[in-house]
């Protein structure tokens, strides 16, 4: 059902303290807690006594003791310490799962194989000084009631605002860009280049630009839902489309839809730009607008997850903005097939 | 699981207009609309691209364009234009189910087969000058928690009003006059005869009716579920069983259950009488008691359903009342035997 | 599923009156009323007819009468009444169950086989006059959105309560005295021996005892479910384990879970103690505890139940104090095997 070999966003690093956090990661019960020393555990929220979640335990130094029984973990996952006897069988133990902590961000390893550092994917722009990022919803998970892909399908196929987003993002016309679709060995691209076309309303008023522009949108996903959206722009005629944009003024948003069950997922989010970084009102503008515009992708996505919950069979078409979208389901079905060839 | 080659009553006419109106009829979602021209339209739910339902989108003269990704269809559930290319794939299209407008309601039919008009039960008496008619829950249907089969049960022996409706219909001893069940080729009647018995309080109060009358109560209910209870009286002795019965004073009840899923169903109800047309008092007394009969028969036919869902192999017995409501639940059989081994 | 051959508790006495209380037992609808009399009557809660809860119909006298085409049973289920017909087919009746009505309680027997009062448990300490018993909760079941067996496996291990009560029975160090684990025909009993050891603080402020002494636990099952926790202490050195207790001050907790569904019981619950019987502040502060200790243990049992939905197969490992547990388990396994292998 799910990728397994690969990083999942399990938290905000901001979320996870010396009180134990609860999340359910692909279908199973996780809980994260920090040590003294803080670092981040996260185990099995399961005790292998009586199956008791662990995070309704009390979190002792380093350990986790488990509060129904007494069973005391360490950061391994190893049972330490059982009330009323000496001997500690060896079966006594629960799933522990390897993280990072990168970009204010913790990512957990589910899979079977060894962890696979090389994987992470780039997502500087949270912690670049380079950037100026806002954290999403207050460094907390958006809950969907939809599967983990169909934000990729959202985010590879961006004619959608045209229509989802009339209000905020508008840009009608956007339509009329061809798009180009870049397949890697474990992400996939989509370009829209946009040249001579009249400046975003918003930025023109705010940034006080004349005259028109070229912009671009340019969506990267890496397995299996780590998404970078760059979208920006630069005055009209300076930039080709496969330039350096290192002097281009973008909004890179960043998102990831980590999966919770089948039908559920966490979006986490984040929004950075390399221009205007010192004006407030723009932030706060484009904070507020982000907000409205992820319950509009949200409303749509779980409106999906309910017809396909009612009609799981229906045939579907393909349109040609389709193409960086089904490339991107091509490459997780690819990857789920080498999973389950190889367990 | 339900039978498809006939009408159902999908809507009131007033419920549908310039903005969509969703509704799973027969486990398949819906989506009702009306053209410029005013003439109502229903389709498939659920967009052949990514299937967003329809009803999220926006209509456009006579046509609804989809709210995710711009897809815009016609009456007909043509698929007319593709934001960003010009070429449309053949199966670009959704279900278009036929609609019949009489009688202030709006008539689907969504089986295999051409649409045969003359299925359509005979419901003149709502805009019918010789009746008055109440049209029931404001022109909505009451959503109930039941198999819409359940509903032909009870119309079919209304011997449950003594026992379910003590307060309003009462009619205590009705169970000692006999019914007669009469089996036709799509529908079923159900006919009491009750001669000389005092009339029923209600009217003999308002009506100011002295001495004895002859009541009767003829049920018929057409396939699938379309329920005429005509019930009335005449001064004793003045009509016989079978009688014509225009000049009886007659209350007329129209009941149609139409099923949203296999346990979940829409009751659409007017009222029509042909006597004391002008007394608002009567009309208003009569509205608030069928509120009351109404309720009583959904909380029943819902405790029902919670039952065959606890306990889905229960046996039960059959009573010498049951003999309608068997015949038609034989006729439906015959019929879904008939569309299966057509299909 | 369920054990059959034995008694559960349906009910308090006070819960049952003449008006029909609908309540699920082993999964199955039952319906207790008292006759004129006063006898309580158990009667599957189902119209054999057209499946109405009979709870929702009218008591006559010593029978009930159904709320949908009122069919009348009497106290042994059997229809006596249909209304419109004088011939009364022989199926035409519902299941009755056996009651016994002892120390305010109502018992039930759902089995197969013929009732057996020798396999009440004793709980004589509701009424007899040598204890002072409280009867939990209002005289109404707990519901628990659990298994009923693990319910047993709480009590069987008292140590979790260093764990899950540690601000009202608390303990510590209780872990470190044995316990002794007794498999008998029909019961497990586990027993704690605590010599010279401090009272529990609540009874040395209220009951004013000086010195140290001897503390028992003996938590005793029958099957299915019915527990006798026998907790009290002694002047240190006046007992040894097994001598008799008569003298000793002891809390008799009685707790017994009848099954609803496989996910959902009702804890039924009473506190008797030998000792200070006047002292109301006791019998106060004992209340109010208790409370809080039942509320600990049903969120514990309800997180273990949504665990083991969410992981339905995961291993588990077992310690030195699930003795008791596994015991009661293994006796109801076997008894289940036997029922299956008769029927």
């Amino acid at each position: 059902m799910f990728l397994r070999n690969c990083w999942y966003v399990a938290a905000w690093s901001a979320e996870v303290g010396r009180t134990p956090l609860a999340r359910t990661l692909l279908g199973r019960p996780v809980m994260l807690y920090r040590t003294v020393g803080g670092e981040a555990v996260a185990l099995e929220d399961r005790c292998c006594h009586r199956s008791l979640p662990l995070s309704k335990g009390r979190i002792e130094g380093d350990h986790i003791r488990c509060g129904y029984h007494g069973l005391k973990f360490d950061r391994t996952g190893t049972c330490i310490e059982i009330p009323g006897q000496a001997h500690i069988p060896p079966g006594a133990r629960v799933a522990r799962f390897p993280l990072i902590e990168r970009w204010k961000l913790l990512w957990i390893w589910m899979g079977a194989t060894e962890p696979d550092e090389s994987l992470l994917p780039d997502w500087h722009y949270i912690d670049d000084p380079a950037w100026l990022c806002i954290i999403g919803n207050g460094a907390k998970p958006v809950p969907m009631n939809c599967n983990w892909e169909l934000n990729n399908d959202n985010l590879l196929d961006l004619s959608h605002v045209v229509y989802v987003h009339p209000t905020t993002l508008g840009s009608a016309g956007l339509e009329n860009f061809p798009i180009r679709t870049e397949r890697f060995v474990k992400s996939v691209r989509m370009t829209r280049w946009m040249p001579d076309v009249p400046p975003m309303p918003l930025f023109a008023r705010l940034l006080d630009i004349k005259g028109r522009v070229d912009r671009f949108q340019t969506v990267d996903i890496d397995l299996p839902s780590h998404s970078v959206v760059d979208a920006g722009f630069a005055p009209a005629g300076k930039l080709a489309i496969d330039d350096d944009r290192t002097d281009a003024q973008r909004a890179c948003i960043l998102i990831s839809a980590t999966p919770e069950t089948e039908t559920t997922s966490f979006m986490f989010f984040a929004q950075a730009r390399n221009f205007a970084k010192d004006n407030d009102e723009l932030s706060r503008i484009y904070q507020q607008g982000s907000k409205v515009i992820f319950e509009e992708d949200i409303a749509i996505m779980e409106a999906q997850q309910r017809a396909a919950g009612a009609l799981p069979d229906a045939a579907q078409i393909d349109i040609n903005f389709d193409a960086p979208g089904l490339a991107m389901r091509r490459l997780v079905q690819r990857y789920l097939e080498k999973e389950a060839s190889n367990a």
